[in-house]
Protein backbone atom coordinates (compact mmCIF):
# COMPACT_ATOMS: atom_id res chain seq x y z
CA UNK A 1 0.00 0.00 0.00
CA UNK A 2 3.18 2.32 0.08
CA UNK A 3 2.98 2.81 -3.99
CA UNK A 4 2.67 6.83 -3.84
CA UNK A 5 2.58 6.93 -7.27
CA UNK A 6 -0.57 5.06 -7.54
CA UNK A 7 -4.05 6.73 -6.67
CA UNK A 8 -4.87 5.82 -3.40
CA UNK A 9 -8.71 5.25 -3.12
CA UNK A 10 -11.24 4.95 0.08
CA UNK A 11 -13.74 2.64 -0.21
CA UNK A 12 -16.82 2.24 2.34
CA UNK A 13 -20.34 1.35 2.90
CA UNK A 14 -23.64 1.12 4.96
CA UNK A 15 -24.68 -2.45 4.44
CA UNK A 16 -21.86 -3.86 5.76
CA UNK A 17 -18.71 -6.53 4.97
CA UNK A 18 -21.13 -9.11 3.52
CA UNK A 19 -22.77 -6.52 0.74
CA UNK A 20 -22.94 -7.37 -3.00
CA UNK A 21 -22.95 -3.89 -3.10
CA UNK A 22 -20.11 -3.19 -1.58
CA UNK A 23 -18.04 -5.84 -3.71
CA UNK A 24 -19.41 -4.62 -7.05
CA UNK A 25 -18.12 -1.04 -6.02
CA UNK A 26 -14.71 -2.56 -5.05
CA UNK A 27 -14.35 -3.78 -8.68
CA UNK A 28 -15.55 -0.90 -10.20
CA UNK A 29 -12.95 1.24 -8.45
CA UNK A 30 -9.96 -1.37 -8.23
CA UNK A 31 -8.29 0.11 -11.84
CA UNK A 32 -8.36 3.74 -10.55
CA UNK A 33 -5.44 2.56 -7.98
CA UNK A 34 -4.80 1.19 -4.62
CA UNK A 35 -8.08 0.19 -2.21
CA UNK A 36 -8.17 0.87 1.27
CA UNK A 37 -11.54 -0.72 2.29
CA UNK A 38 -13.16 0.27 5.24
CA UNK A 39 -16.85 -1.29 6.36
CA UNK A 40 -19.04 -1.62 8.78
CA UNK A 41 -19.56 -5.58 10.60
CA UNK A 42 -23.01 -5.48 10.53
CA UNK A 43 -25.40 -3.72 8.69
CA UNK A 44 -25.76 -0.07 9.36
CA UNK A 45 -28.66 1.13 7.29
CA UNK A 46 -30.67 3.92 8.48
CA UNK A 47 -27.64 5.16 10.70
CA UNK A 48 -27.29 8.51 8.93
CA UNK A 49 -24.09 10.89 10.11
CA UNK A 50 -24.09 8.43 13.48
CA UNK A 51 -20.56 8.11 15.23
CA UNK A 52 -19.79 5.54 18.53
CA UNK A 53 -19.21 7.95 21.25
CA UNK A 54 -19.75 5.44 23.96
CA UNK A 55 -18.18 2.96 22.52
CA UNK A 56 -14.89 1.89 21.75
CA UNK A 57 -13.70 0.64 17.84
CA UNK A 58 -11.27 -2.13 16.86
CA UNK A 59 -10.56 -2.82 13.25
CA UNK A 60 -10.49 -6.73 12.02
CA UNK A 61 -8.28 -7.51 8.85
CA UNK A 62 -10.72 -8.98 6.23
CA UNK A 63 -8.26 -9.19 3.27
CA UNK A 64 -5.09 -7.82 2.05
CA UNK A 65 -3.46 -8.13 -1.18
CA UNK A 66 -1.62 -6.05 -3.31
CA UNK A 67 -3.42 -3.20 -3.95
CA UNK A 68 -6.03 -3.63 -1.51
CA UNK A 69 -6.05 -3.16 1.88
CA UNK A 70 -10.04 -4.23 3.60
CA UNK A 71 -10.86 -3.85 7.36
CA UNK A 72 -14.29 -4.56 8.58
CA UNK A 73 -15.17 -1.99 11.78
CA UNK A 74 -17.95 -2.65 14.72
CA UNK A 75 -18.94 0.45 14.20
CA UNK A 76 -20.85 3.32 11.87
CA UNK A 77 -20.61 4.19 8.05
CA UNK A 78 -18.52 7.56 9.59
CA UNK A 79 -16.81 5.55 11.72
CA UNK A 80 -15.39 3.58 9.49
CA UNK A 81 -14.14 6.83 7.61
CA UNK A 82 -12.73 8.63 10.81
CA UNK A 83 -11.07 5.74 11.73
CA UNK A 84 -9.55 4.76 7.71
CA UNK A 85 -8.53 8.53 7.93
CA UNK A 86 -6.59 8.48 11.37
CA UNK A 87 -5.35 5.30 11.43
CA UNK A 88 -5.39 3.05 8.18
CA UNK A 89 -3.95 4.97 5.39
CA UNK A 90 -0.65 6.50 4.98
CA UNK A 91 -1.79 9.13 2.30
CA UNK A 92 -4.56 11.77 1.77
CA UNK A 93 -6.78 9.59 -0.51
CA UNK A 94 -7.61 11.07 -3.83
CA UNK A 95 -11.06 9.85 -4.13
CA UNK A 96 -13.62 8.39 -1.65
CA UNK A 97 -16.49 5.74 -2.96
CA UNK A 98 -19.13 5.31 -0.75
CA UNK A 99 -22.04 1.95 -1.48
CA UNK A 100 -22.88 0.72 -3.56
CA UNK A 101 -26.12 1.35 -1.15
CA UNK A 102 -29.36 -1.86 -2.04
CA UNK A 103 -31.87 0.85 -2.15
CA UNK A 104 -32.05 4.53 -2.45
CA UNK A 105 -30.91 7.53 -0.95
CA UNK A 106 -33.10 10.26 -2.59
CA UNK A 107 -34.67 13.50 -1.90
CA UNK A 108 -34.74 13.85 1.98
CA UNK A 109 -33.62 9.99 2.80
CA UNK A 110 -29.74 11.44 2.13
CA UNK A 111 -30.21 12.78 5.63
CA UNK A 112 -30.73 9.13 6.94
CA UNK A 113 -28.06 7.44 4.86
CA UNK A 114 -25.37 5.79 6.41
CA UNK A 115 -23.91 5.68 2.79
CA UNK A 116 -24.12 9.04 2.68
CA UNK A 117 -23.08 9.60 6.19
CA UNK A 118 -20.05 8.08 5.00
CA UNK A 119 -19.37 10.33 2.19
CA UNK A 120 -20.25 13.61 3.67
CA UNK A 121 -17.90 12.87 6.24
CA UNK A 122 -15.00 12.18 3.46
CA UNK A 123 -15.64 15.36 2.22
CA UNK A 124 -14.88 17.35 5.26
CA UNK A 125 -11.48 16.23 5.04
CA UNK A 126 -11.31 17.79 1.72
CA UNK A 127 -11.57 13.93 -0.19
CA UNK A 128 -13.67 13.98 -3.95
CA UNK A 129 -16.21 11.86 -2.54
CA UNK A 130 -19.27 10.01 -4.21
CA UNK A 131 -21.79 7.80 -2.90
CA UNK A 132 -23.71 5.45 -4.89
CA UNK A 133 -26.71 3.72 -4.52
CA UNK A 134 -29.06 1.42 -6.53
CA UNK A 135 -33.24 1.71 -6.08
CA UNK A 136 -32.96 -1.73 -5.30
CA UNK A 137 -33.34 -2.91 -1.18
CA UNK A 138 -32.92 -6.61 -2.19
CA UNK A 139 -29.70 -8.63 -0.67
CA UNK A 140 -29.42 -9.89 -4.92
CA UNK A 141 -29.66 -6.63 -6.36
CA UNK A 142 -28.07 -6.44 -9.79
CA UNK A 143 -25.64 -3.81 -10.21
CA UNK A 144 -24.41 -4.34 -13.63
CA UNK A 145 -25.48 -0.82 -14.78
CA UNK A 146 -23.73 1.06 -12.49
CA UNK A 147 -20.59 -1.65 -13.20
CA UNK A 148 -21.39 -0.24 -17.03
CA UNK A 149 -21.66 3.78 -16.44
CA UNK A 150 -19.74 4.55 -12.79
CA UNK A 151 -16.50 5.13 -14.87
CA UNK A 152 -18.53 7.39 -16.84
CA UNK A 153 -18.38 10.18 -13.95
CA UNK A 154 -15.78 8.83 -11.44
CA UNK A 155 -13.82 10.11 -14.63
CA UNK A 156 -15.31 13.15 -14.59
CA UNK A 157 -14.70 14.33 -10.74
CA UNK A 158 -10.94 13.03 -11.27
CA UNK A 159 -10.33 14.88 -13.53
CA UNK A 160 -12.40 17.63 -12.91
CA UNK A 161 -12.63 17.65 -9.06
CA UNK A 162 -15.59 18.87 -6.80
CA UNK A 163 -15.91 22.11 -4.90
CA UNK A 164 -14.27 21.78 -1.10
CA UNK A 165 -16.55 20.10 1.22
CA UNK A 166 -18.71 18.60 -1.44
CA UNK A 167 -19.68 15.46 -2.55
CA UNK A 168 -22.11 13.00 -4.34
CA UNK A 169 -25.29 11.88 -4.13
CA UNK A 170 -25.66 9.35 -7.16
CA UNK A 171 -28.88 7.00 -6.90
CA UNK A 172 -29.49 4.78 -10.29
CA UNK A 173 -32.81 3.45 -11.22
CA UNK A 174 -33.27 -0.33 -11.36
CA UNK A 175 -33.75 -0.57 -15.12
CA UNK A 176 -32.74 -2.42 -18.03
CA UNK A 177 -29.18 -1.23 -19.26
CA UNK A 178 -31.20 -0.30 -22.80
CA UNK A 179 -33.57 1.83 -21.30
CA UNK A 180 -30.63 4.15 -19.08
CA UNK A 181 -30.84 7.74 -20.44
CA UNK A 182 -27.46 8.47 -18.88
CA UNK A 183 -27.09 11.09 -16.17
CA UNK A 184 -28.76 14.51 -14.78
CA UNK A 185 -27.03 16.78 -12.69
CA UNK A 186 -30.14 17.56 -9.38
CA UNK A 187 -31.48 19.08 -6.65
CA UNK A 188 -33.17 17.35 -3.67
CA UNK A 189 -36.39 16.76 -4.20
CA UNK A 190 -38.95 18.46 -1.45
CA UNK A 191 -40.88 15.91 0.15
CA UNK A 192 -40.52 14.09 3.28
CA UNK A 193 -41.14 10.32 4.42
CA UNK A 194 -45.28 9.63 5.68
CA UNK A 195 -44.44 6.81 8.02
CA UNK A 196 -46.77 3.65 9.03
CA UNK A 197 -45.35 2.14 12.16
CA UNK A 198 -46.71 -1.45 11.46
CA UNK A 199 -48.32 -2.93 14.81
CA UNK A 200 -47.17 -6.55 15.69
CA UNK A 201 -47.90 -8.22 19.42
CA UNK A 202 -45.08 -10.10 21.19
CA UNK A 203 -46.15 -13.99 21.93
CA UNK A 204 -45.81 -12.14 25.71
CA UNK A 205 -48.65 -9.67 24.30
CA UNK A 206 -46.29 -6.80 24.08
CA UNK A 207 -46.89 -4.52 21.24
CA UNK A 208 -44.35 -3.49 18.73
CA UNK A 209 -43.50 -1.19 15.84
CA UNK A 210 -41.34 -1.59 12.53
CA UNK A 211 -41.25 1.55 11.13
CA UNK A 212 -42.22 1.46 7.33
CA UNK A 213 -43.39 4.01 5.19
CA UNK A 214 -44.17 6.50 2.15
CA UNK A 215 -42.06 9.26 0.39
CA UNK A 216 -44.12 12.20 -0.42
CA UNK A 217 -43.13 13.95 -3.55
CA UNK A 218 -44.07 17.64 -2.92
CA UNK A 219 -42.91 18.52 -6.48
CA UNK A 220 -43.39 15.32 -8.95
CA UNK A 221 -43.22 17.63 -11.59
CA UNK A 222 -39.85 19.25 -10.89
CA UNK A 223 -37.25 18.09 -13.83
CA UNK A 224 -34.48 19.44 -11.80
CA UNK A 225 -35.24 17.18 -8.65
CA UNK A 226 -33.68 13.73 -8.40
CA UNK A 227 -36.68 11.87 -8.14
CA UNK A 228 -37.80 12.84 -11.62
CA UNK A 229 -34.76 12.10 -12.89
CA UNK A 230 -34.98 8.80 -11.23
CA UNK A 231 -38.84 8.28 -12.31
CA UNK A 232 -37.25 9.09 -16.18
CA UNK A 233 -34.96 6.36 -16.09
CA UNK A 234 -31.86 8.59 -15.17
CA UNK A 235 -29.37 8.86 -12.93
CA UNK A 236 -29.97 11.18 -10.34
CA UNK A 237 -26.19 13.12 -9.45
CA UNK A 238 -26.91 15.73 -6.55
CA UNK A 239 -23.98 17.73 -4.79
CA UNK A 240 -24.33 17.94 -1.04
CA UNK A 241 -22.90 19.74 1.84
CA UNK A 242 -22.85 19.86 5.39
CA UNK A 243 -23.37 23.25 5.87
CA UNK A 244 -27.00 22.88 7.27
CA UNK A 245 -27.28 26.70 7.63
CA UNK A 246 -30.68 28.48 6.13
CA UNK A 247 -29.14 31.24 5.03
CA UNK A 248 -32.33 33.10 4.01
CA UNK A 249 -33.86 32.27 7.31
CA UNK A 250 -30.84 33.70 8.90
CA UNK A 251 -30.89 37.27 7.54
CA UNK A 252 -34.95 36.94 8.56
CA UNK A 253 -34.12 36.62 12.20
CA UNK A 254 -31.76 39.50 12.25
CA UNK A 255 -34.99 41.56 12.60
CA UNK A 256 -36.31 39.95 15.33
CA UNK A 257 -33.95 41.71 17.55
CA UNK A 258 -33.30 39.07 19.90
CA UNK B 1 -54.24 15.50 26.68
CA UNK B 2 -57.43 15.78 25.11
CA UNK B 3 -57.81 20.07 26.06
CA UNK B 4 -57.09 21.73 22.59
CA UNK B 5 -57.12 25.01 23.77
CA UNK B 6 -53.80 24.33 24.90
CA UNK B 7 -51.27 24.73 23.18
CA UNK B 8 -49.32 21.17 22.39
CA UNK B 9 -45.78 21.03 22.93
CA UNK B 10 -43.33 18.21 21.47
CA UNK B 11 -40.41 17.26 23.85
CA UNK B 12 -37.53 15.07 22.57
CA UNK B 13 -33.84 14.57 23.45
CA UNK B 14 -30.98 12.50 22.92
CA UNK B 15 -29.21 11.92 26.58
CA UNK B 16 -31.88 9.98 27.58
CA UNK B 17 -34.88 10.08 29.97
CA UNK B 18 -32.50 10.47 32.56
CA UNK B 19 -30.44 13.18 32.01
CA UNK B 20 -31.37 16.39 33.69
CA UNK B 21 -30.91 18.55 30.29
CA UNK B 22 -34.23 17.14 29.88
CA UNK B 23 -35.63 17.67 32.86
CA UNK B 24 -35.04 20.88 33.09
CA UNK B 25 -36.33 21.79 30.00
CA UNK B 26 -39.33 19.90 30.61
CA UNK B 27 -40.20 22.44 33.75
CA UNK B 28 -39.13 25.53 31.02
CA UNK B 29 -41.90 24.53 28.56
CA UNK B 30 -44.80 23.23 31.02
CA UNK B 31 -46.08 27.03 31.49
CA UNK B 32 -46.46 26.88 27.55
CA UNK B 33 -48.82 23.89 27.31
CA UNK B 34 -49.60 20.08 27.13
CA UNK B 35 -46.58 18.78 27.16
CA UNK B 36 -45.91 15.10 25.09
CA UNK B 37 -41.97 13.86 26.19
CA UNK B 38 -40.61 11.25 24.24
CA UNK B 39 -36.93 10.31 25.16
CA UNK B 40 -34.66 7.23 24.19
CA UNK B 41 -34.49 4.88 26.69
CA UNK B 42 -30.49 5.10 26.84
CA UNK B 43 -27.69 7.70 26.07
CA UNK B 44 -27.91 8.52 22.08
CA UNK B 45 -25.50 11.01 21.60
CA UNK B 46 -23.58 11.18 18.65
CA UNK B 47 -26.71 9.59 16.95
CA UNK B 48 -27.22 11.70 14.06
CA UNK B 49 -30.44 11.56 12.21
CA UNK B 50 -29.88 7.83 12.66
CA UNK B 51 -33.52 5.90 12.51
CA UNK B 52 -34.12 2.04 13.71
CA UNK B 53 -34.46 0.28 10.35
CA UNK B 54 -33.22 -3.46 11.82
CA UNK B 55 -35.60 -3.41 15.04
CA UNK B 56 -38.95 -2.89 16.32
CA UNK B 57 -39.63 -0.11 19.00
CA UNK B 58 -41.77 -0.02 22.07
CA UNK B 59 -43.32 2.64 23.46
CA UNK B 60 -43.30 2.64 27.72
CA UNK B 61 -44.62 5.17 29.98
CA UNK B 62 -42.70 6.57 32.20
CA UNK B 63 -45.08 9.72 33.73
CA UNK B 64 -48.68 10.21 32.87
CA UNK B 65 -50.40 13.54 34.89
CA UNK B 66 -52.50 16.24 33.73
CA UNK B 67 -50.96 18.14 30.80
CA UNK B 68 -48.19 15.94 30.55
CA UNK B 69 -47.63 12.41 28.99
CA UNK B 70 -43.94 11.28 29.20
CA UNK B 71 -42.59 7.96 27.41
CA UNK B 72 -39.30 5.93 26.98
CA UNK B 73 -38.74 4.94 23.44
CA UNK B 74 -35.73 1.93 23.32
CA UNK B 75 -34.65 3.78 19.62
CA UNK B 76 -32.87 6.79 18.54
CA UNK B 77 -34.01 10.93 19.20
CA UNK B 78 -35.30 10.73 15.46
CA UNK B 79 -37.40 7.61 16.13
CA UNK B 80 -38.78 9.36 19.32
CA UNK B 81 -40.28 11.91 17.01
CA UNK B 82 -41.46 9.80 14.43
CA UNK B 83 -43.52 7.86 16.95
CA UNK B 84 -44.66 10.65 18.91
CA UNK B 85 -46.07 12.31 15.42
CA UNK B 86 -47.27 9.09 14.28
CA UNK B 87 -48.55 7.17 17.44
CA UNK B 88 -48.56 9.70 20.50
CA UNK B 89 -50.31 12.61 19.86
CA UNK B 90 -53.45 13.78 18.88
CA UNK B 91 -53.18 16.40 17.22
CA UNK B 92 -50.32 18.43 15.68
CA UNK B 93 -47.66 19.76 18.14
CA UNK B 94 -47.62 23.78 17.87
CA UNK B 95 -44.09 23.28 18.91
CA UNK B 96 -41.35 21.36 19.31
CA UNK B 97 -38.59 21.16 21.89
CA UNK B 98 -35.19 19.29 22.10
CA UNK B 99 -32.70 18.78 24.26
CA UNK B 100 -31.47 20.50 26.25
CA UNK B 101 -28.41 18.39 25.28
CA UNK B 102 -25.05 18.38 27.71
CA UNK B 103 -22.48 19.22 25.65
CA UNK B 104 -21.64 21.91 22.26
CA UNK B 105 -23.77 21.18 19.18
CA UNK B 106 -22.10 24.03 17.39
CA UNK B 107 -20.45 24.17 14.08
CA UNK B 108 -20.25 21.21 12.47
CA UNK B 109 -21.58 19.24 14.92
CA UNK B 110 -24.72 20.06 13.73
CA UNK B 111 -24.11 17.19 11.79
CA UNK B 112 -23.75 14.88 14.63
CA UNK B 113 -26.14 15.76 17.04
CA UNK B 114 -28.96 13.40 18.09
CA UNK B 115 -30.69 16.64 19.51
CA UNK B 116 -30.60 18.50 16.24
CA UNK B 117 -31.89 14.99 14.53
CA UNK B 118 -35.02 15.46 16.70
CA UNK B 119 -35.29 18.85 15.52
CA UNK B 120 -34.63 18.80 12.15
CA UNK B 121 -37.12 15.72 11.72
CA UNK B 122 -40.25 17.71 13.87
CA UNK B 123 -39.21 20.64 11.26
CA UNK B 124 -39.97 18.23 8.19
CA UNK B 125 -43.29 17.79 9.49
CA UNK B 126 -44.07 21.70 9.63
CA UNK B 127 -43.55 22.11 13.36
CA UNK B 128 -41.33 24.70 14.38
CA UNK B 129 -38.73 23.47 16.29
CA UNK B 130 -35.71 24.29 18.42
CA UNK B 131 -33.30 22.18 19.51
CA UNK B 132 -30.91 23.26 22.90
CA UNK B 133 -27.62 22.78 24.27
CA UNK B 134 -25.43 23.59 26.49
CA UNK B 135 -21.53 23.76 26.30
CA UNK B 136 -21.04 21.42 29.32
CA UNK B 137 -20.65 17.61 29.01
CA UNK B 138 -21.05 16.68 32.63
CA UNK B 139 -24.21 14.84 33.91
CA UNK B 140 -24.80 17.56 36.41
CA UNK B 141 -24.36 20.49 34.19
CA UNK B 142 -26.12 23.83 35.72
CA UNK B 143 -28.93 24.49 32.82
CA UNK B 144 -29.99 27.68 35.09
CA UNK B 145 -28.45 30.27 32.48
CA UNK B 146 -30.73 28.42 30.02
CA UNK B 147 -34.28 28.15 32.39
CA UNK B 148 -33.96 32.03 32.90
CA UNK B 149 -33.53 33.48 28.97
CA UNK B 150 -35.16 30.44 27.20
CA UNK B 151 -38.38 32.00 26.91
CA UNK B 152 -37.32 35.18 25.32
CA UNK B 153 -36.30 32.76 22.05
CA UNK B 154 -39.21 30.59 22.76
CA UNK B 155 -41.75 33.40 23.00
CA UNK B 156 -40.56 34.54 19.50
CA UNK B 157 -40.90 31.31 17.53
CA UNK B 158 -44.35 31.19 19.21
CA UNK B 159 -45.30 34.68 17.85
CA UNK B 160 -43.36 35.14 14.24
CA UNK B 161 -42.98 31.11 13.50
CA UNK B 162 -40.09 29.98 11.45
CA UNK B 163 -40.02 29.36 7.73
CA UNK B 164 -41.31 25.92 6.57
CA UNK B 165 -39.00 23.03 7.55
CA UNK B 166 -36.49 25.34 9.39
CA UNK B 167 -35.65 24.05 12.72
CA UNK B 168 -33.39 26.25 15.38
CA UNK B 169 -30.11 24.97 16.71
CA UNK B 170 -29.55 27.39 20.12
CA UNK B 171 -26.24 26.80 21.93
CA UNK B 172 -25.68 28.47 25.11
CA UNK B 173 -22.17 29.08 26.63
CA UNK B 174 -21.45 27.33 29.85
CA UNK B 175 -20.74 30.72 32.02
CA UNK B 176 -22.11 32.96 35.05
CA UNK B 177 -25.21 34.27 34.69
CA UNK B 178 -24.14 37.92 34.77
CA UNK B 179 -22.00 37.48 31.99
CA UNK B 180 -24.08 36.64 29.80
CA UNK B 181 -24.76 38.92 26.86
CA UNK B 182 -28.02 37.51 25.06
CA UNK B 183 -28.92 35.91 21.73
CA UNK B 184 -27.00 36.24 18.68
CA UNK B 185 -28.42 35.17 14.91
CA UNK B 186 -25.69 33.14 13.73
CA UNK B 187 -24.61 30.79 10.48
CA UNK B 188 -22.53 27.38 11.18
CA UNK B 189 -18.98 28.09 11.34
CA UNK B 190 -16.92 26.56 8.99
CA UNK B 191 -14.48 24.01 10.53
CA UNK B 192 -14.06 20.33 11.44
CA UNK B 193 -13.17 17.89 13.68
CA UNK B 194 -9.39 16.86 13.91
CA UNK B 195 -10.31 12.89 15.57
CA UNK B 196 -7.54 11.67 17.67
CA UNK B 197 -7.82 7.82 18.33
CA UNK B 198 -7.02 7.12 21.73
CA UNK B 199 -5.07 3.31 21.64
CA UNK B 200 -6.02 0.85 24.44
CA UNK B 201 -5.48 -2.35 25.03
CA UNK B 202 -7.29 -4.92 26.19
CA UNK B 203 -7.12 -7.66 28.87
CA UNK B 204 -6.39 -10.26 26.43
CA UNK B 205 -4.09 -7.84 24.44
CA UNK B 206 -6.68 -6.40 21.48
CA UNK B 207 -5.92 -3.16 20.59
CA UNK B 208 -8.92 -0.68 20.88
CA UNK B 209 -9.90 2.93 20.52
CA UNK B 210 -11.94 5.71 21.83
CA UNK B 211 -13.01 8.43 19.41
CA UNK B 212 -11.81 11.81 21.04
CA UNK B 213 -10.82 15.20 19.18
CA UNK B 214 -10.68 19.03 18.61
CA UNK B 215 -12.99 21.20 16.95
CA UNK B 216 -10.57 23.19 14.21
CA UNK B 217 -12.09 26.55 13.53
CA UNK B 218 -11.55 27.41 10.19
CA UNK B 219 -12.55 31.27 10.80
CA UNK B 220 -11.85 32.27 14.43
CA UNK B 221 -12.65 35.89 14.12
CA UNK B 222 -15.75 35.56 11.69
CA UNK B 223 -18.38 37.49 13.78
CA UNK B 224 -21.31 35.73 12.50
CA UNK B 225 -20.35 32.41 13.03
CA UNK B 226 -21.72 30.15 15.79
CA UNK B 227 -18.31 29.31 17.46
CA UNK B 228 -17.46 33.66 17.38
CA UNK B 229 -20.81 34.11 19.31
CA UNK B 230 -20.25 31.17 21.71
CA UNK B 231 -16.49 32.41 22.57
CA UNK B 232 -18.15 36.20 23.19
CA UNK B 233 -21.43 35.10 25.63
CA UNK B 234 -23.32 34.91 23.53
CA UNK B 235 -25.84 32.29 22.86
CA UNK B 236 -25.56 31.40 19.12
CA UNK B 237 -28.85 30.63 17.19
CA UNK B 238 -28.42 29.29 14.05
CA UNK B 239 -31.03 28.34 11.50
CA UNK B 240 -31.13 24.82 9.89
CA UNK B 241 -32.57 23.31 7.27
CA UNK B 242 -32.19 19.31 5.26
CA UNK B 243 -31.92 20.67 2.05
CA UNK B 244 -28.28 19.64 1.44
CA UNK B 245 -28.18 20.83 -2.20
CA UNK B 246 -24.97 22.45 -2.65
CA UNK B 247 -27.02 24.76 -5.14
CA UNK B 248 -23.31 26.82 -6.61
CA UNK B 249 -21.85 23.63 -7.32
CA UNK B 250 -25.24 22.28 -8.87
CA UNK B 251 -25.24 24.64 -11.76
CA UNK B 252 -21.24 24.33 -11.75
CA UNK B 253 -21.56 20.55 -12.81
CA UNK B 254 -24.12 21.22 -15.49
CA UNK B 255 -21.06 22.19 -17.78
CA UNK B 256 -19.92 18.81 -16.95
CA UNK B 257 -21.94 17.55 -20.26
CA UNK B 258 -22.13 14.15 -18.80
Amino acid sequence: MTNSKRRLILVANDDGVQARGLHSLIEIVKPYGDLVVVAPEQHQSGMSHSISLLKPLTANLVQKEEGLLFYSIPGTPVDCVKFALNKLVTRKPDLMVSGINHGSNSAISVIYSGTMGAAIEASLYGIPSIGLSLLDHSADANFELIEKHAKTVIDKVLENGLSPNVSLNINYPNINLKDFKGYKVCRQTKGMWQEDFEERTHPYGVKYYWLTGNFNNLEPDAEDSDEWALKNNYAAIVPVHADLTHYKEFERLKSWNL
